[in-house]
């Protein structure tokens, strides 16, 4: 039989980052910085373990039946305090909708929000998911250039101009892959552009609880006046990635249109949700967030100084105030395919900018490290073997 | 902010289902048929609980860190070993997909395969998220009527004819709502008339592992030739519902495109597909469907010679040969929303037609009735108040 698939979902690349890890298999004594996996050392694994013991004996039957659609509503409760509180973000008329996973936030959003042809706006690179999935809907993902503080405001208003925008996706905090922090103006700066041309703001944060360095910046959210921004977050880098628990968070008329589109796919298991609840409930959630990002921020930095003494001179080093990834730059005149070629031979997992362009014809100068996955010892080897090939390269 | 929505996601109807459980929540010692829940008793409660220790333990990172994208893989080999062992469904050139629920592949389909205005025919009465997921994506859903068979081949036909078709989403092992089973004879009728139009099977069988009379009928799936039926299976009904496990199955090509879509969205949670590959390790699955399905087949032969006692000889009973709903039939003339709001009034939830027509038209005069929730006392108890309503209307 030969399928008739609509145009939509004809064509997707393959992902690169996926073909990293396949080819890094092969390599003896491979070391990667190429997955986005959090620290294994971060997580707090017998506390989970615990609260999944403790979960299924009190109640089996609330997570082995069929739960509310909703969620657990004590998880719910949680998240929403501490939004509300501690990240100053607005209360009335808002709805919290916990997720399996703040990726799927990702499909969600252009299931509701766009119809064939719509176009939704994100950064120039950013992480694939988010513009596959508008793809996915037949909507056109666009890219916006970015300079040193994230997406410019006046690119972003000179595409939402040409009309059929529904939204911008943005990672303010440590975003992936360049790593960079939008500063509060440009926040403010985006949020007025979002307003004017009638776009809804998807603010992505599922790295924003790691921070190392520097201030912490106000969520978009916290600007929104017109229920405009949907807050979108996780428990992925914090607490596990395994568990699949995120959540979004934005005006109640908004998210219950989502909630309705994701109730056709059926409920999400509860059971991970309340392990998450009850580790919550057992621990110093922020000692624990001081704790971890501590492990991050040493990563992050043993990282950058090995790159600095390792890599050509001509190598641009971002270091970020957080998260998980470490961002460089090479110059234009570098074959980067063939320099990813190189790497992988070297024994080392780096991610070439193509993987996250939103137009293929603009793959860019540059490559996604990771730090958090390896460990110190990684880090070090690691860094040799991609300094011997900056300095063949670049 | 006025959210510009999608047509596609505008003016979704409530559901029904919903609605009788909330208002039943209000009235003293009412008794529910409403919901679809498995029954309690037939849950493996403790072998589930050791076996989620055991995985716990085991390799706490392999369920706490990001997973394999397509699911865990002993879980797959065993599904996939059964499919084409015991059930005989064809082997070569098929893909497994693990799900989170076999409901997630409600959306997955029309996501994958229906561009706006596309087609999808389903039963005239049918699970609300097979058709709300097509409207979910701008697809048009089609009811096709039924008889004592199910779906009827001519009226596939007709309506295949028109062109602009899909698939076809079937349950033919005890339907939802109508508990029917569709004889091998009308599946490959309704296969023939899918190849002939080049539509798509979606055989979704949720229920099919509980029988408790009747002879096995073999699979669509286990007809097809050309890569034309997609088998979607689950352990909801067999194992645990709040763990959501679930899977389809079908040609490579079209696997592929379905596992490219739900890409997108990211990742599942490993945990429970581990839990339950363990649970399938330890225990004999094939007694253990043996036993509960001897639980299902005495709760529905409970309800069954209840309402013969207690109901209006006008009342028309469909005795299923396994799964977990009853479909009672009652007169064209009788008011069946009336006859909805006095059943609660009485204290009992049962589910009226209109919850299940595609075309809220065609509503119909019926009853879906759940018996695997209650316990036999409460069947005996609701089928009584339920007959007294019967007397009233019918």
């Amino acid at each position: 039989m030969e399928y008739r698939f609509p145009e939509k979902v004809m064509g997707k690349r393959d992902s690169l980052i996926r073909e990293i890890a396949e080819k890094g298999r092969a390599i003896p004594g491979f070391l990667s910085f190429a997955m986005g996996n959090p620290a294994p050392e971060s997580i707090p694994v017998e506390c989970l373990q615990q609260c999944a013991a403790e979960v299924f004996s009190e109640d089996p039957m609330a997570v082995l039946q069929y739960g509310p659609m909703e969620g657990d509503g004590k998880l719910a409760a949680w998240i929403r305090n501490r939004l509300t509180g501690a990240k100053g973000l607005p209360e009335d008329g808002q709805r919290l909708l916990l997720l399996t996973g703040s990726g799927k936030a990702l499909g969600l959003l252009p299931r509701t929000l766009c119809a064939e042809g719509d176009r939704a706006f994100c950064d120039s690179f950013t992480f694939p998911n988010a513009f596959n999935s508008v793809k996915n809907v037949g909507g056109i993902p666009v890219g916006i250039p970015m300079d040193e503080k994230g997406m410019i405001p006046e690119a972003l208003e000179k595409e939402a101009a040409k009309g059929g925008g529904k939204y911008v996706y943005l990672i303010p905090n440590f975003q992936n892959p360049t790593g960079m922090t939008m500063p509060f103006e440009r926040r403010r700066e985006l949020y007025e552009v979002a307003r004017k041309y009638d776009l809804i703001i998807y603010e992505d944060d599922p790295y924003g609880e790691i921070r190392f360095s520097g201030e912490a910046v106000p969520a978009i959210k916290s600007l929104d006046e017109d229920g405009r921004v949907l807050y979108v977050g996780s428990f992925s880098k914090t607490l596990s990635a395994g568990l699949r628990v995120g959540f979004l968070y934005g005006a109640g008329e908004l998210v219950g249109k989502i909630a309705s589109v994701k109730g056709a796919d059926g409920q999400d298991p509860l059971f991970n949700q309340k392990i998450i609840e009850k580790c919550l409930e057992k621990m110093d959630y922020e000692a624990h967030l001081k704790e971890i990002s501590a492990i991050y921020g040493k990563k992050c930095m043993a990282m950058a100084e090995g790159l600095k003494k390792a890599c050509a001179p001509s190598l641009g080093i971002h270091v970020p105030e957080g998260g998980m990834f470490l961002w460089v730059t090479v110059p234009e005149t570098v074959d980067v395919d063939a320099m990813s070629d190189a790497a992988l031979k070297a024994g080392v997992g780096v991610v070439k900018s193509a993987a996250f362009a939103v137009d293929p014809q603009k793959a860019g100068h540059a490559f996604r490290l990771n730090f958090s996955a390896p460990t110190l010892e990684q880090i070090e080897e690691g860094v040799k073997r991609f300094g011997e090939v900056t300095k063949e390269f670049c």
